[in-house]
């Protein structure tokens, strides 16, 4: 799937071209980097987008939700376009107009299908987990049949993507070089504060999480 | 525009409706506090989706972008749903189906209108410059009717629009309180790095910004 052209028209970067990249490897490490994706999708030929927590395995982007869930069933029935944001830097020029961020998105387009195997959904699940807090799943209070039937999971393939980054300083018109400004780049980070343990927790050895 | 149920059908929260809230200082507040939307809209019938910047006026939320753009040619042509998300924690259960995350999101539905009267827009780009850094537009080269020209700058009203909000501890089956594995919150918050300054900054200041 490494590829240096866009895998179709509708993918293909329109606004500053060469900010798009379509090779696989930058697009699985923008869904791995990200927690929260956007799921727009059609219901009766009008628009929804709906923000949802994904992971990624293999060549796919999972989601999950209740099985209930209007847009999980909306999704099994239609095209979807996913996207992912991340902002990496705000960017200070001289002038508004090159003001900009840095940042890394990705837009996917497909369609979903819904994981019903219930031992691959299983684990799944675990891989999600595993995803935000490595080695949480077998300390765990095992999930029983119900919660899995409850939990329709669906995944799209990574294959229609493009990513999107900037990641550069400042472009400045060179006439506003000498402006009297303060002109650079500040990063955005993103922190956990302190961990509030339950009252009642029973350990107080706070996991590991892959977000730091 | 204070109201505590929604606004429409499609603005109602179905998932988990206690966390919704339909009043505007909430929409606002959300909107305020997040740089980042995802505008959805259809061409040819046909969904899509792109995260851009946004910021508000009054009850209106605005994105700008090159007059050239697909996206802002579609968007005055068809609805829209506008997606905002910020993760602001993470939810650590003891069982896989308790694990949730603490957030802040809004949705929003309607059209753009495009800002056509230069004075107007001018100054629309000022409140969204000056909400990022306040002060900073006096300071900056001033904008000219070319760059004007060239920016296309919408606006959607937030009267049709939902917040969902998670803010809370675990909840936990209660026959799993005891079960021997650390819960509870770990917070998340997006923080200021080290400000990359120009080389060829005249200033050396750095100018305080609404996002820290």
């Amino acid at each position: 799937m490494s590829q240096a052209t866009a895998p179709s028209a509708r993918t293909r970067i329109r606004r500053l071209p060469d900010r798009g990249r379509y090779d696989f490897a930058t697009v699985a490490a923008i869904v791995d980097a990200t927690m929260l994706c956007t799921v727009a999708f059609q219901i009766d030929g009008a628009v929804h987008a709906i923000p949802t927590l994904h992971w990624r395995e293999g060549e796919h982007l999972y989601i999950h939700g209740a099985k209930a869930s209007r847009m999980l069933k909306a999704l099994a029935h239609g095209e979807a376009c996913v996207t992912i944001a991340q902002a990496d830097g705000l960017v200070l020029a001289r002038s508004a107009m090159h003001h900009s961020m840095n940042y890394r998105s990705v837009v996917i387009y497909g369609r979903f299908e819904a994981v019903t195997d219930p031992d691959y959904k299983l684990r799944s699940l675990e891989a999600f987990i595993e995803g935000l807090y490595p080695g949480r799943w077998q300390t765990l209070r095992p999930i029983n049949d119900k919660e899995l039937n409850a939990t329709t999971v669906l995944r799209i393939p990574l294959t229609e993507a493009s990513a999107k980054v900037r990641a550069a300083g400042v472009k400045d018109d060179e006439e506003d070089l000498s402006w009297p400004v303060w002109a650079g780049v500040i990063p955005l980070h993103t922190v956990p504060g302190e961990p509030q343990a339950e009252h009642d927790s029973v350990l107080s050895d706070v996991p590991p999480t892959r977000f730091v």
